[in-house]
Protein backbone atom coordinates (compact mmCIF):
# COMPACT_ATOMS: atom_id res chain seq x y z
CA UNK A 1 0.00 0.00 0.00
CA UNK A 2 1.34 3.09 -0.58
CA UNK A 3 0.19 6.43 1.53
CA UNK A 4 -0.31 9.47 0.13
CA UNK A 5 2.93 11.68 0.50
CA UNK A 6 2.95 14.16 3.44
CA UNK A 7 4.83 17.25 2.23
CA UNK A 8 6.80 18.84 4.77
CA UNK A 9 5.71 22.49 3.15
CA UNK A 10 2.33 23.68 3.34
CA UNK A 11 1.85 24.49 -0.11
CA UNK A 12 3.90 23.16 -3.36
CA UNK A 13 3.28 24.57 -6.35
CA UNK A 14 4.73 22.49 -9.74
CA UNK A 15 5.30 24.17 -13.10
CA UNK A 16 5.87 21.21 -15.74
CA UNK A 17 7.11 22.84 -19.22
CA UNK A 18 6.14 20.88 -21.61
CA UNK A 19 3.01 18.61 -21.38
CA UNK A 20 3.27 14.94 -22.93
CA UNK A 21 3.82 11.80 -21.76
CA UNK A 22 6.55 12.18 -19.55
CA UNK A 23 5.24 15.51 -17.96
CA UNK A 24 1.80 14.44 -17.86
CA UNK A 25 2.03 11.60 -16.51
CA UNK A 26 4.44 13.11 -13.83
CA UNK A 27 1.13 15.79 -13.18
CA UNK A 28 -1.08 13.04 -13.02
CA UNK A 29 1.38 11.45 -9.69
CA UNK A 30 2.37 14.51 -8.19
CA UNK A 31 -1.49 15.51 -8.09
CA UNK A 32 -2.64 11.99 -6.65
CA UNK A 33 -0.43 11.82 -4.10
CA UNK A 34 -0.84 15.16 -2.97
CA UNK A 35 3.18 16.21 -3.71
CA UNK A 36 1.69 19.01 -5.85
CA UNK A 37 -1.49 21.36 -4.16
CA UNK A 38 -1.10 23.48 -7.86
CA UNK A 39 0.33 22.06 -11.03
CA UNK A 40 1.30 24.76 -13.96
CA UNK A 41 1.16 23.81 -17.62
CA UNK A 42 3.22 25.18 -20.29
CA UNK A 43 3.33 24.17 -23.80
CA UNK A 44 4.77 25.44 -26.84
CA UNK A 45 1.80 23.94 -28.57
CA UNK A 46 -1.61 25.71 -27.32
CA UNK A 47 -3.60 22.68 -28.51
CA UNK A 48 -1.54 20.73 -25.36
CA UNK A 49 -2.38 23.23 -23.13
CA UNK A 50 -5.88 22.54 -23.82
CA UNK A 51 -6.15 19.19 -23.98
CA UNK A 52 -3.83 19.32 -20.64
CA UNK A 53 -6.39 21.03 -18.93
CA UNK A 54 -9.27 18.92 -20.31
CA UNK A 55 -7.58 15.94 -18.98
CA UNK A 56 -7.09 17.73 -15.39
CA UNK A 57 -3.25 16.59 -16.27
CA UNK A 58 -2.74 20.84 -14.85
CA UNK A 59 -5.19 23.24 -12.90
CA UNK A 60 -4.16 26.26 -15.84
CA UNK A 61 -1.93 27.00 -18.08
CA UNK A 62 0.58 30.14 -18.07
CA UNK A 63 3.25 31.88 -20.15
CA UNK A 64 6.67 30.70 -19.03
CA UNK A 65 7.80 33.43 -17.11
CA UNK A 66 4.80 33.95 -15.03
CA UNK A 67 4.74 29.71 -14.37
CA UNK A 68 8.30 29.98 -13.28
CA UNK A 69 7.77 33.16 -10.99
CA UNK A 70 5.24 31.40 -9.48
CA UNK A 71 6.44 27.86 -8.48
CA UNK A 72 8.21 26.36 -5.93
CA UNK A 73 9.45 23.58 -8.49
CA UNK A 74 10.01 23.74 -12.29
CA UNK A 75 9.99 20.53 -14.45
CA UNK A 76 11.35 20.86 -17.97
CA UNK A 77 10.05 18.06 -19.43
CA UNK A 78 10.46 18.84 -23.42
CA UNK A 79 12.37 17.03 -26.20
CA UNK A 80 16.22 17.37 -25.53
CA UNK A 81 16.66 19.74 -28.22
CA UNK A 82 14.42 22.40 -26.80
CA UNK A 83 15.72 22.08 -22.97
CA UNK A 84 18.93 23.52 -24.45
CA UNK A 85 17.29 26.52 -25.10
CA UNK A 86 14.37 26.88 -22.49
CA UNK A 87 16.52 25.82 -19.41
CA UNK A 88 18.79 28.52 -19.87
CA UNK A 89 15.75 30.91 -19.63
CA UNK A 90 14.50 28.82 -16.60
CA UNK A 91 17.37 29.54 -14.98
CA UNK A 92 17.24 33.10 -15.52
CA UNK A 93 14.28 33.42 -13.63
CA UNK A 94 14.54 31.08 -10.85
CA UNK A 95 15.47 32.74 -7.20
CA UNK A 96 17.79 30.78 -4.42
CA UNK A 97 14.60 28.93 -2.97
CA UNK A 98 12.87 27.21 -6.41
CA UNK A 99 14.12 24.01 -7.39
CA UNK A 100 14.81 23.66 -11.50
CA UNK A 101 14.07 19.82 -11.95
CA UNK A 102 14.70 18.54 -16.11
CA UNK A 103 14.25 14.96 -17.07
CA UNK A 104 16.14 14.13 -20.10
CA UNK A 105 17.28 11.17 -21.77
CA UNK A 106 20.98 12.33 -22.66
CA UNK A 107 22.69 14.63 -20.09
CA UNK A 108 26.59 15.13 -20.99
CA UNK A 109 25.91 17.63 -23.87
CA UNK A 110 23.32 19.98 -21.87
CA UNK A 111 24.34 20.03 -18.46
CA UNK A 112 27.91 21.04 -20.49
CA UNK A 113 25.92 23.69 -21.65
CA UNK A 114 24.76 24.79 -18.60
CA UNK A 115 27.80 24.27 -16.42
CA UNK A 116 28.86 28.19 -16.42
CA UNK A 117 25.03 29.08 -15.56
CA UNK A 118 24.91 31.60 -12.10
CA UNK A 119 21.90 29.28 -11.15
CA UNK A 120 23.13 25.98 -12.26
CA UNK A 121 23.04 25.09 -8.51
CA UNK A 122 19.64 25.38 -8.90
CA UNK A 123 18.82 22.74 -11.51
CA UNK A 124 18.75 19.25 -10.55
CA UNK A 125 19.25 16.80 -13.45
CA UNK A 126 17.11 13.84 -13.50
CA UNK A 127 15.95 10.77 -15.23
CA UNK A 128 13.27 8.47 -14.80
CA UNK A 129 13.34 5.70 -16.69
CA UNK A 130 9.90 5.41 -17.88
CA UNK A 131 7.77 5.65 -20.77
CA UNK A 132 5.75 3.93 -23.87
CA UNK A 133 5.82 4.38 -27.42
CA UNK A 134 3.47 6.83 -27.14
CA UNK A 135 3.70 10.71 -27.04
CA UNK A 136 1.57 13.98 -26.21
CA UNK A 137 -0.46 15.02 -23.24
CA UNK A 138 -2.98 12.41 -24.40
CA UNK A 139 -0.14 9.65 -23.64
CA UNK A 140 -0.78 10.53 -20.22
CA UNK A 141 -1.03 8.09 -18.02
CA UNK A 142 -1.19 7.59 -14.22
CA UNK A 143 1.33 5.43 -12.37
CA UNK A 144 4.05 5.64 -15.01
CA UNK A 145 6.79 5.76 -12.85
CA UNK A 146 5.38 3.51 -10.09
CA UNK A 147 8.61 1.09 -8.77
CA UNK A 148 10.85 2.19 -11.53
CA UNK A 149 14.18 3.98 -11.28
CA UNK A 150 15.09 7.39 -11.76
CA UNK A 151 18.69 8.66 -11.89
CA UNK A 152 20.16 11.45 -10.45
CA UNK A 153 22.86 12.98 -12.65
CA UNK A 154 25.81 15.09 -11.37
CA UNK A 155 24.65 16.04 -7.99
CA UNK A 156 27.38 17.42 -7.02
CA UNK A 157 26.52 20.34 -9.37
CA UNK A 158 23.61 20.87 -7.38
CA UNK A 159 22.42 22.64 -3.96
CA UNK A 160 22.01 20.61 -1.09
CA UNK A 161 18.33 21.49 -0.70
CA UNK A 162 17.45 21.07 -4.34
CA UNK A 163 18.59 17.60 -4.41
CA UNK A 164 16.47 16.74 -1.23
CA UNK A 165 13.39 18.10 -2.78
CA UNK A 166 14.07 16.22 -6.12
CA UNK A 167 14.71 13.27 -3.73
CA UNK A 168 11.34 14.02 -2.09
CA UNK A 169 9.32 14.75 -5.32
CA UNK A 170 10.57 11.23 -6.93
CA UNK A 171 9.92 9.21 -3.56
CA UNK A 172 6.80 10.81 -3.89
CA UNK A 173 5.84 8.91 -6.94
CA UNK A 174 7.16 5.60 -5.32
CA UNK A 175 10.50 5.87 -7.30
CA UNK A 176 13.88 4.01 -6.53
CA UNK A 177 16.65 6.53 -7.05
CA UNK A 178 20.48 6.22 -8.27
CA UNK A 179 23.07 8.29 -8.49
CA UNK A 180 25.28 8.76 -11.92
CA UNK A 181 28.00 11.02 -13.80
CA UNK A 182 26.40 12.42 -16.89
CA UNK A 183 28.97 10.24 -18.93
CA UNK A 184 28.49 7.43 -17.49
CA UNK A 185 24.38 8.01 -17.84
CA UNK A 186 24.45 8.83 -21.07
CA UNK A 187 26.05 5.15 -22.04
CA UNK A 188 23.92 3.28 -19.95
CA UNK A 189 21.01 4.96 -21.66
CA UNK A 190 22.28 4.19 -24.93
CA UNK A 191 22.71 0.38 -24.33
CA UNK A 192 19.12 -0.17 -22.15
CA UNK A 193 17.39 2.56 -23.99
CA UNK A 194 18.59 4.47 -26.92
CA UNK A 195 20.30 1.07 -28.92
CA UNK A 196 16.11 -0.38 -28.52
CA UNK A 197 15.08 2.14 -30.52
CA UNK A 198 17.67 2.08 -33.15
CA UNK A 199 16.76 -2.12 -33.23
CA UNK A 200 12.96 -1.22 -33.41
CA UNK A 201 12.58 1.33 -35.94
CA UNK A 202 15.29 -0.95 -38.04
CA UNK A 203 13.38 -3.95 -37.69
CA UNK A 204 9.60 -1.93 -38.30
CA UNK A 205 11.79 -0.67 -41.74
CA UNK A 206 12.77 -3.65 -42.99
CA UNK A 207 9.46 -5.71 -42.72
CA UNK A 208 7.02 -2.85 -44.37
CA UNK A 209 9.63 -2.43 -47.44
CA UNK A 210 8.85 -6.42 -48.03
CA UNK A 211 5.34 -5.91 -47.22
CA UNK A 212 5.14 -3.08 -49.79
CA UNK A 213 6.47 -5.75 -51.89
CA UNK A 214 4.52 -8.57 -50.95
CA UNK A 215 1.53 -7.43 -48.73
CA UNK A 216 -0.67 -9.63 -46.89
CA UNK A 217 2.82 -9.91 -44.75
CA UNK A 218 1.36 -8.97 -41.38
CA UNK A 219 -2.01 -11.05 -41.21
CA UNK A 220 0.56 -13.43 -39.70
CA UNK A 221 2.27 -11.41 -37.22
CA UNK A 222 2.41 -12.03 -33.69
CA UNK A 223 2.61 -11.52 -30.29
CA UNK A 224 6.54 -11.80 -30.63
CA UNK A 225 6.74 -9.18 -33.55
CA UNK A 226 4.96 -6.93 -31.83
CA UNK A 227 7.04 -6.54 -29.19
CA UNK A 228 10.01 -6.12 -30.90
CA UNK A 229 8.41 -3.12 -33.03
CA UNK A 230 6.60 -1.78 -30.35
CA UNK A 231 9.24 0.80 -29.86
CA UNK A 232 8.99 1.83 -34.01
CA UNK A 233 5.54 3.75 -33.40
CA UNK A 234 8.03 6.38 -30.68
CA UNK A 235 8.16 10.01 -32.32
CA UNK A 236 11.27 11.48 -33.69
CA UNK A 237 10.36 14.76 -32.64
CA UNK A 238 12.07 12.80 -29.63
CA UNK A 239 14.19 10.10 -30.28
CA UNK A 240 16.22 12.66 -33.36
CA UNK A 241 16.96 14.79 -30.78
CA UNK A 242 18.88 12.32 -28.52
CA UNK A 243 20.62 10.50 -30.87
CA UNK A 244 22.05 14.04 -31.74
CA UNK A 245 23.14 15.03 -28.33
CA UNK A 246 24.07 10.81 -27.43
CA UNK A 247 25.75 10.44 -30.96
CA UNK A 248 28.97 9.19 -30.20
CA UNK A 249 27.32 6.05 -27.44
CA UNK A 250 24.83 5.45 -29.56
CA UNK A 251 27.01 4.79 -32.61
CA UNK A 252 29.90 2.51 -30.31
CA UNK A 253 26.64 0.55 -29.23
CA UNK A 254 25.20 0.31 -32.99
CA UNK A 255 28.54 -1.05 -34.11
CA UNK A 256 28.70 -3.60 -31.79
CA UNK A 257 25.21 -4.42 -32.77
CA UNK A 258 25.86 -4.43 -35.94
CA UNK A 259 28.97 -7.04 -35.09
CA UNK A 260 27.04 -9.40 -33.29
CA UNK A 261 24.29 -9.61 -35.66
CA UNK A 262 27.52 -10.20 -38.62
CA UNK A 263 28.24 -12.90 -36.14
CA UNK A 264 25.15 -14.58 -36.24
CA UNK A 265 24.98 -14.28 -39.94
CA UNK A 266 28.15 -16.01 -40.33
CA UNK A 267 26.95 -18.68 -38.40
CA UNK A 268 24.33 -19.33 -40.73
CA UNK A 269 26.36 -18.85 -43.75
CA UNK A 270 28.97 -21.76 -42.44
CA UNK A 271 25.85 -23.38 -41.02
CA UNK A 272 27.69 -23.34 -37.42
CA UNK A 273 24.55 -24.35 -35.38
CA UNK A 274 26.27 -25.55 -32.76
CA UNK A 275 27.80 -22.22 -31.85
CA UNK A 276 24.59 -20.23 -32.72
CA UNK A 277 22.73 -22.68 -30.23
CA UNK A 278 25.73 -21.64 -27.17
CA UNK A 279 24.87 -17.79 -28.25
CA UNK A 280 20.93 -18.15 -27.73
CA UNK A 281 21.84 -19.82 -24.51
CA UNK A 282 24.08 -17.17 -23.69
CA UNK A 283 21.33 -14.32 -24.92
CA UNK A 284 19.42 -16.70 -22.65
CA UNK A 285 20.99 -15.06 -19.45
CA UNK A 286 18.46 -12.06 -19.90
CA UNK A 287 16.00 -14.10 -17.75
CA UNK A 288 17.47 -13.10 -14.56
CA UNK A 289 17.87 -9.75 -15.21
CA UNK A 290 14.32 -8.63 -17.23
CA UNK A 291 10.84 -10.18 -15.44
CA UNK B 1 -18.98 -14.18 -26.45
CA UNK B 2 -17.43 -17.39 -27.68
CA UNK B 3 -19.93 -20.34 -27.46
CA UNK B 4 -18.44 -23.92 -26.71
CA UNK B 5 -17.91 -25.59 -29.63
CA UNK B 6 -20.35 -28.24 -31.02
CA UNK B 7 -18.94 -31.23 -32.30
CA UNK B 8 -20.67 -33.13 -34.76
CA UNK B 9 -19.05 -36.24 -33.74
CA UNK B 10 -19.31 -38.07 -30.07
CA UNK B 11 -16.15 -38.14 -29.38
CA UNK B 12 -13.20 -36.29 -30.77
CA UNK B 13 -9.98 -38.24 -29.23
CA UNK B 14 -6.78 -36.07 -29.78
CA UNK B 15 -3.00 -37.12 -29.09
CA UNK B 16 -0.73 -34.31 -28.78
CA UNK B 17 3.01 -35.44 -29.51
CA UNK B 18 5.16 -32.47 -27.50
CA UNK B 19 3.08 -31.18 -24.34
CA UNK B 20 4.97 -27.58 -24.08
CA UNK B 21 3.54 -24.26 -24.44
CA UNK B 22 2.12 -24.93 -28.30
CA UNK B 23 0.93 -28.34 -27.93
CA UNK B 24 -0.22 -28.23 -24.21
CA UNK B 25 -1.94 -24.57 -24.26
CA UNK B 26 -3.69 -26.64 -27.75
CA UNK B 27 -4.22 -28.93 -25.09
CA UNK B 28 -5.74 -26.64 -22.38
CA UNK B 29 -8.18 -24.80 -25.67
CA UNK B 30 -9.64 -27.97 -26.83
CA UNK B 31 -10.51 -29.57 -23.64
CA UNK B 32 -12.08 -26.03 -22.30
CA UNK B 33 -14.52 -25.60 -25.49
CA UNK B 34 -15.22 -29.12 -25.73
CA UNK B 35 -13.45 -30.24 -29.26
CA UNK B 36 -11.69 -33.07 -27.79
CA UNK B 37 -13.86 -35.58 -25.14
CA UNK B 38 -9.78 -36.60 -24.52
CA UNK B 39 -6.50 -35.93 -24.58
CA UNK B 40 -3.56 -38.36 -25.00
CA UNK B 41 0.01 -37.42 -24.23
CA UNK B 42 2.94 -38.28 -25.81
CA UNK B 43 6.43 -36.39 -24.66
CA UNK B 44 9.66 -37.46 -24.96
CA UNK B 45 10.83 -36.32 -21.65
CA UNK B 46 9.15 -38.25 -18.59
CA UNK B 47 8.80 -35.29 -16.18
CA UNK B 48 7.16 -33.14 -19.09
CA UNK B 49 3.88 -35.95 -19.32
CA UNK B 50 3.96 -35.82 -15.50
CA UNK B 51 3.53 -32.35 -15.39
CA UNK B 52 0.77 -32.30 -18.18
CA UNK B 53 -0.92 -34.63 -16.03
CA UNK B 54 -0.57 -32.76 -12.99
CA UNK B 55 -1.81 -29.38 -14.63
CA UNK B 56 -4.23 -31.48 -16.55
CA UNK B 57 -3.12 -30.52 -19.89
CA UNK B 58 -3.84 -34.18 -20.71
CA UNK B 59 -6.22 -36.99 -19.60
CA UNK B 60 -2.96 -39.99 -19.82
CA UNK B 61 0.33 -40.14 -21.08
CA UNK B 62 0.39 -43.11 -23.59
CA UNK B 63 3.40 -44.28 -25.75
CA UNK B 64 3.18 -42.89 -29.25
CA UNK B 65 2.15 -45.91 -30.99
CA UNK B 66 -0.72 -46.68 -28.57
CA UNK B 67 -1.75 -43.09 -28.35
CA UNK B 68 -2.11 -42.86 -32.07
CA UNK B 69 -3.89 -45.88 -33.11
CA UNK B 70 -6.37 -44.59 -30.11
CA UNK B 71 -6.88 -41.47 -31.32
CA UNK B 72 -9.21 -39.50 -34.29
CA UNK B 73 -6.53 -36.51 -34.40
CA UNK B 74 -2.75 -36.34 -33.75
CA UNK B 75 -1.69 -33.38 -33.42
CA UNK B 76 2.71 -32.92 -33.39
CA UNK B 77 3.92 -30.13 -31.55
CA UNK B 78 7.57 -30.96 -31.43
CA UNK B 79 10.25 -28.84 -31.94
CA UNK B 80 10.92 -29.06 -36.11
CA UNK B 81 13.74 -30.91 -36.35
CA UNK B 82 12.04 -33.91 -33.84
CA UNK B 83 9.22 -33.49 -36.56
CA UNK B 84 11.77 -34.86 -39.60
CA UNK B 85 11.67 -38.04 -37.56
CA UNK B 86 8.47 -38.15 -35.82
CA UNK B 87 5.90 -37.26 -38.54
CA UNK B 88 6.52 -39.81 -40.65
CA UNK B 89 6.31 -42.59 -37.56
CA UNK B 90 3.08 -41.35 -37.01
CA UNK B 91 2.13 -41.42 -40.37
CA UNK B 92 3.35 -44.86 -41.21
CA UNK B 93 0.50 -45.38 -38.31
CA UNK B 94 -2.29 -43.95 -39.16
CA UNK B 95 -5.36 -45.23 -41.54
CA UNK B 96 -7.56 -43.20 -43.91
CA UNK B 97 -9.79 -41.55 -41.30
CA UNK B 98 -7.53 -40.60 -39.02
CA UNK B 99 -5.77 -36.89 -38.84
CA UNK B 100 -2.38 -35.47 -38.78
CA UNK B 101 -2.03 -31.65 -37.88
CA UNK B 102 1.72 -30.34 -37.31
CA UNK B 103 1.96 -26.73 -35.90
CA UNK B 104 5.91 -26.41 -36.66
CA UNK B 105 7.28 -22.77 -37.86
CA UNK B 106 8.84 -23.76 -40.70
CA UNK B 107 7.29 -25.70 -43.67
CA UNK B 108 9.15 -25.83 -47.15
CA UNK B 109 11.96 -28.52 -45.78
CA UNK B 110 8.95 -30.64 -43.53
CA UNK B 111 6.53 -30.91 -46.66
CA UNK B 112 9.57 -31.60 -48.60
CA UNK B 113 10.82 -34.50 -47.05
CA UNK B 114 6.85 -35.78 -46.55
CA UNK B 115 6.15 -35.42 -49.88
CA UNK B 116 6.16 -39.15 -51.14
CA UNK B 117 4.87 -40.29 -47.88
CA UNK B 118 1.62 -42.65 -48.57
CA UNK B 119 -0.14 -41.26 -46.34
CA UNK B 120 0.84 -37.37 -46.91
CA UNK B 121 -2.96 -36.87 -47.24
CA UNK B 122 -3.65 -37.18 -44.09
CA UNK B 123 -1.20 -34.66 -42.75
CA UNK B 124 -2.26 -31.10 -42.92
CA UNK B 125 0.64 -28.68 -42.27
CA UNK B 126 -0.63 -25.81 -39.79
CA UNK B 127 0.93 -23.01 -38.39
CA UNK B 128 -0.71 -21.27 -35.13
CA UNK B 129 0.85 -18.30 -35.21
CA UNK B 130 1.16 -17.42 -31.39
CA UNK B 131 3.16 -18.13 -28.55
CA UNK B 132 5.30 -16.85 -25.52
CA UNK B 133 9.24 -16.74 -24.76
CA UNK B 134 9.00 -19.84 -22.66
CA UNK B 135 8.49 -23.50 -22.86
CA UNK B 136 7.63 -26.68 -21.62
CA UNK B 137 4.38 -27.67 -20.84
CA UNK B 138 4.68 -25.12 -17.05
CA UNK B 139 4.33 -22.39 -20.41
CA UNK B 140 0.83 -23.54 -21.39
CA UNK B 141 -1.84 -20.92 -20.62
CA UNK B 142 -5.23 -20.69 -21.85
CA UNK B 143 -6.69 -18.50 -24.60
CA UNK B 144 -2.70 -18.17 -26.55
CA UNK B 145 -4.56 -18.75 -29.97
CA UNK B 146 -7.73 -16.67 -29.29
CA UNK B 147 -8.30 -14.54 -32.10
CA UNK B 148 -5.59 -14.90 -33.52
CA UNK B 149 -3.78 -16.32 -37.41
CA UNK B 150 -3.47 -20.12 -38.34
CA UNK B 151 -2.19 -20.76 -42.07
CA UNK B 152 -2.74 -23.70 -43.44
CA UNK B 153 0.23 -24.58 -45.54
CA UNK B 154 -0.11 -26.64 -49.22
CA UNK B 155 -3.74 -27.31 -48.45
CA UNK B 156 -3.99 -28.94 -51.78
CA UNK B 157 -1.85 -32.12 -50.49
CA UNK B 158 -4.10 -32.75 -47.94
CA UNK B 159 -7.33 -34.44 -48.08
CA UNK B 160 -10.52 -32.85 -48.34
CA UNK B 161 -11.91 -33.90 -45.12
CA UNK B 162 -8.67 -33.39 -42.99
CA UNK B 163 -8.41 -29.75 -44.37
CA UNK B 164 -12.19 -29.70 -42.92
CA UNK B 165 -10.83 -30.98 -39.45
CA UNK B 166 -8.45 -29.18 -39.40
CA UNK B 167 -10.41 -25.66 -40.14
CA UNK B 168 -13.01 -26.82 -37.40
CA UNK B 169 -10.10 -27.23 -35.01
CA UNK B 170 -8.98 -24.13 -35.20
CA UNK B 171 -12.22 -22.47 -35.32
CA UNK B 172 -13.36 -23.93 -32.21
CA UNK B 173 -10.04 -22.11 -30.79
CA UNK B 174 -11.56 -18.77 -32.33
CA UNK B 175 -8.49 -18.82 -35.02
CA UNK B 176 -8.71 -16.59 -37.93
CA UNK B 177 -7.62 -19.18 -41.21
CA UNK B 178 -5.07 -18.32 -43.79
CA UNK B 179 -3.85 -20.52 -46.70
CA UNK B 180 -0.17 -20.31 -48.04
CA UNK B 181 2.06 -22.35 -49.84
CA UNK B 182 5.57 -24.11 -48.19
CA UNK B 183 7.38 -21.13 -49.89
CA UNK B 184 5.65 -17.97 -49.29
CA UNK B 185 4.79 -19.45 -45.86
CA UNK B 186 8.49 -19.43 -44.85
CA UNK B 187 9.41 -16.67 -46.57
CA UNK B 188 6.68 -14.91 -44.08
CA UNK B 189 7.15 -16.15 -40.77
CA UNK B 190 11.39 -15.26 -41.75
CA UNK B 191 10.10 -11.49 -41.60
CA UNK B 192 7.53 -11.42 -38.90
CA UNK B 193 8.62 -13.69 -35.99
CA UNK B 194 12.06 -15.34 -37.05
CA UNK B 195 14.40 -12.07 -37.55
CA UNK B 196 12.32 -10.52 -34.45
CA UNK B 197 14.01 -13.30 -32.54
CA UNK B 198 17.54 -13.00 -34.23
CA UNK B 199 17.11 -9.08 -33.24
CA UNK B 200 16.25 -9.70 -30.05
CA UNK B 201 19.04 -12.21 -29.49
CA UNK B 202 21.52 -9.89 -30.96
CA UNK B 203 20.92 -6.74 -28.39
CA UNK B 204 20.35 -9.28 -25.37
CA UNK B 205 24.09 -10.07 -26.05
CA UNK B 206 25.14 -6.69 -26.77
CA UNK B 207 23.75 -5.12 -24.10
CA UNK B 208 25.19 -8.73 -21.75
CA UNK B 209 28.64 -8.22 -22.67
CA UNK B 210 28.47 -4.52 -21.37
CA UNK B 211 27.04 -5.44 -18.11
CA UNK B 212 29.98 -7.75 -17.71
CA UNK B 213 32.20 -4.93 -17.79
CA UNK B 214 30.19 -2.74 -16.17
CA UNK B 215 27.69 -3.94 -13.85
CA UNK B 216 24.70 -1.83 -12.61
CA UNK B 217 23.52 -1.59 -16.45
CA UNK B 218 20.12 -2.95 -15.94
CA UNK B 219 19.14 -0.68 -13.25
CA UNK B 220 18.35 1.96 -15.40
CA UNK B 221 16.08 -1.09 -18.18
CA UNK B 222 12.88 0.50 -18.64
CA UNK B 223 10.05 -1.52 -20.07
CA UNK B 224 11.00 -0.34 -23.98
CA UNK B 225 13.94 -2.34 -23.48
CA UNK B 226 12.50 -5.63 -21.51
CA UNK B 227 10.10 -5.58 -24.67
CA UNK B 228 12.39 -5.55 -27.11
CA UNK B 229 14.80 -8.41 -25.43
CA UNK B 230 11.61 -10.46 -24.30
CA UNK B 231 11.98 -12.82 -27.11
CA UNK B 232 15.68 -13.55 -26.33
CA UNK B 233 14.44 -15.59 -23.26
CA UNK B 234 13.45 -17.92 -25.94
CA UNK B 235 14.53 -21.77 -26.17
CA UNK B 236 17.59 -22.67 -28.23
CA UNK B 237 16.10 -25.95 -28.42
CA UNK B 238 13.10 -24.74 -30.12
CA UNK B 239 14.96 -21.92 -32.30
CA UNK B 240 17.95 -23.39 -33.54
CA UNK B 241 15.94 -26.03 -35.74
CA UNK B 242 13.53 -22.95 -36.90
CA UNK B 243 17.12 -21.37 -38.11
CA UNK B 244 18.53 -24.27 -39.63
CA UNK B 245 15.51 -25.59 -41.79
CA UNK B 246 14.81 -21.82 -42.45
CA UNK B 247 18.21 -20.66 -43.04
CA UNK B 248 18.02 -19.29 -46.58
CA UNK B 249 15.18 -17.18 -45.86
CA UNK B 250 16.61 -16.28 -42.52
CA UNK B 251 19.85 -14.53 -44.20
CA UNK B 252 18.32 -12.79 -46.39
CA UNK B 253 16.24 -10.66 -44.08
CA UNK B 254 19.78 -10.80 -41.52
CA UNK B 255 21.19 -9.20 -44.07
CA UNK B 256 18.60 -6.60 -45.18
CA UNK B 257 17.72 -5.86 -41.44
CA UNK B 258 21.96 -5.23 -41.31
CA UNK B 259 22.13 -3.08 -43.82
CA UNK B 260 19.02 -1.07 -43.03
CA UNK B 261 20.87 -0.57 -39.41
CA UNK B 262 24.37 0.42 -41.71
CA UNK B 263 22.38 3.15 -43.14
CA UNK B 264 21.58 4.45 -39.63
CA UNK B 265 24.94 4.24 -38.92
CA UNK B 266 26.22 6.00 -41.87
CA UNK B 267 23.70 8.97 -41.14
CA UNK B 268 24.84 9.44 -37.60
CA UNK B 269 28.81 9.17 -38.79
CA UNK B 270 27.67 12.00 -41.72
CA UNK B 271 25.39 13.62 -38.68
CA UNK B 272 22.37 13.36 -41.66
CA UNK B 273 19.58 13.90 -39.07
CA UNK B 274 17.04 15.15 -41.32
CA UNK B 275 17.56 11.82 -43.14
CA UNK B 276 17.05 9.84 -40.04
CA UNK B 277 13.76 11.85 -38.96
CA UNK B 278 12.61 11.20 -42.72
CA UNK B 279 13.59 7.08 -41.80
CA UNK B 280 11.73 7.10 -38.43
CA UNK B 281 8.73 8.59 -39.49
CA UNK B 282 8.64 6.25 -42.35
CA UNK B 283 8.69 3.19 -39.18
CA UNK B 284 6.29 4.89 -37.58
CA UNK B 285 3.89 3.79 -40.09
CA UNK B 286 4.33 0.08 -38.34
CA UNK B 287 1.37 1.96 -36.06
CA UNK B 288 -1.08 1.32 -38.57
CA UNK B 289 -0.22 -2.29 -38.11
CA UNK B 290 0.56 -3.30 -34.77
CA UNK B 291 -2.29 -2.03 -32.08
Amino acid sequence: MRLPYKSTRLSMIVSIIGIGLIGGSMAISLQENGFATKVIGVDAIREHEKKAIRRYLIDEALPLEEAVKGSDIIIVSTPVDVMLKVLPQVLDLVNKKQVVLEVGSTKEHLLTELKSHPNRQRLVATHPMAGTEYSGPEAAIPNLYDGKYTVIVDQEDSAKDAVKIAEDLYRSMNMNITYLGATEHDVHTAYVSHISHISSFALALTVLEKEKNEGRIFELASSGFGSTVRLAKSSPNMWIPIFRQNRDNVMTILDEYISTLSEFRTMLIKKDFDTFYDKIEEANNIRKIIS
